[in-house]
């Protein structure tokens, strides 16, 4: 029987649990996967500790992103065959078809190959990170050569991957991060400057960088109190897309900022784009064509085993890691 | 010696004092008018309270919106003629070139004529509110028909100009307003739903009404905790418009709202209209076409004279106003 992650009650690392559960057969319009590598993301972080955006339903599965060799296919899900390698979008219910496991069943719109030269720890370290990216930057945000860019949590996988698209972009890349530990890092990842937000007043640091100007886009994984700063960062005109959530504290909205500069202040999670099958065609071109001109690569911070699955999450929550976390299984 | 309103120190009401001033030639580019009429303004009790977007330098005039007859042309003012009968589009300082008293010395690309079937009162009442209203409706917020429209403080005369564009563009114009003594009057001015905030729950009463879609287009002059409501009231892709901050509380960002229906905050003065010639150039031309087809037409409250200006501020802060308050001059 193979090895599933299930968690029967939120909490910390320590409630996921690996389980042998029977086979399943996929259903109508569905594969199977023989999960070869995970990518783990906040997002399921967030969702085992039940402040995801979707309340789970113990016992749940969690995880969005796997590779693997499609073992099983489901009637109605044209174009996938038994053999394909291949790895998963985030299109999906993690409550459902949460990957975390030698098993997944996911919905067939939601798997796609990966290039040959790439591993499956590669693989499962794509679709999340450059999509979210893709849609924040290039859909919403319209990036374009010579455009000033602040890059929040910069060393996260979606951090990295949108200082690759920025760089693609012909644009500044400019990356915060809290502690100095993290700053040549993000230099060696492409960054053209680090911020330090711990020791440097972020606005005063981006003017000095943009002579005055601001940044015209802000890519915000955080919200609380660091949205004021931003807002203090930017252009007139900015656009500021808020992804994330990872700051506990209220979101303060800049108000009197954003009627002096006109500041337009975006929700936005990549479910916009995976929903949305022409934005996600387009994204899915991009990303492959990125791929393939060497413009994005997938960082891997580390591996764990399946094993280890509670001492990955850990290792996430303790905000050490420079790139994706992989669980090899 | 032409009648000044002034102020000497930030404060109430009382601090505006009438002054008698030397007569002053217009400048380079600059025009005198002879004032008839005053367009009384929030921004005005901010602006004399110093908590407007830019603080004033005592003494300091005040007032955006005049109608008048120029009695006096600059050097460089061309278009512009002595005896032309013009209101004065808010395309200028306050502190600098403020209108409240019988004179007033505006640069003349801040005057236009208005229809010679308006009153000096109402063409007094023209420009900032609806100019404020094209931007945020028409120009960002790209109003069409079907569309769901909540407006709140919707008894201010921009409130009352967004009710008609929204209807004019064959839209639903839901309006919100504090209590219930001023429902039937908004009704009366076209709104096709009222929303007492005191008695009902704001986002209820907007998903009723919209069968469960929410609104799509928001226009709030409010902000502070209001916002978490109307984010809760918003559809998915929804567009905020703030242009105000009539609450001096702090104004919470509704993040997880705004992730989960990727929604869009903007911050909003119509400075981005006047400042940009093309887009005032379309605002002026729809404003002129919708006061020809009588889609717009503006509101007057009640008229003060000049003499009773202290009293003219004290009853907009009272908030008992429906449209427009006038200084006749």
């Amino acid at each position: 029987m193979p090895k599933i992650v299930r968690f029967h009650e939120t909490g910390g690392p320590e409630v996921l649990k690996i389980e042998d559960l029977p086979p399943v057969q996929p259903g109508e319009g569905e594969v199977r996967l023989n999960v070869e590598a995970l990518g783990l993301n906040r997002a399921e972080v967030m969702f085992r500790q039940g402040r995801y955006l979707d309340a789970p339903e113990c016992p749940s599965r969690l995880g969005y992103e796997a590779a693997g060799i499609v073992d099983a296919v489901g009637p109605g899900a044209s174009d996938i065959h038994i053999g394909d390698r291949v790895s998963t979008i985030p299109a999906f219910s993690m409550g459902k078809h949460g990957v975390y496991g030698e098993s997944a069943i996911v919905p067939s719109y939601a798997v796609a190959g990966y290039p040959d030269d790439l591993s499956p720890a590669e693989g499962a370290a794509i679709w999340m990170q450059y999509l979210t990216t893709f849609g924040a930057l290039i859909d919403i945000g319209q990036l374009k050569e010579g455009d000033a860019v602040v890059i929040t949590a910069a060393s996260s996988s979606v951090g990295l991957a949108a200082i690759q698209i920025t760089k693609a972009a012909g644009a500044l890349a400019i990356a915060t991060t809290r502690g100095a530990e993290k700053k040549q890092f993000l230099l060696d990842a492409g960054a053209d400057h680090v911020i330090v937000t711990n020791d440097e007043d972020l606005a005063e640091a981006v003017m000095a960088i943009t002579v005055g100007k601001g940044a015209n886009l802000i890519f915000d994984a955080v919200g609380g109190p660091l949205l004021e700063m931003l807002a203090d960062a930017a252009a007139p005109g900015a656009l500021i897309v808020e992804y994330g959530a990872l700051s506990p504290a209220p979101t303060i909205f800049p108000l009197f900022s954003s009627l002096k500069k006109g500041l337009t202040v975006r929700g936005y999670t990549l479910f916009e784009i995976v929903k949305d099958a022409e934005r996600l065609a387009r994204g899915k071109q991009y990303i492959y064509e990125g791929l393939e001109s060497g413009a994005l690569k997938p960082l891997i911070d580390r591996t764990f085993t399946l094993n280890a699955i509670v001492d990955a999450h850990r290792y996430m929550e303790s905000n050490q890691q420079r790139g994706k976390i992989v669980v090899t299984v």
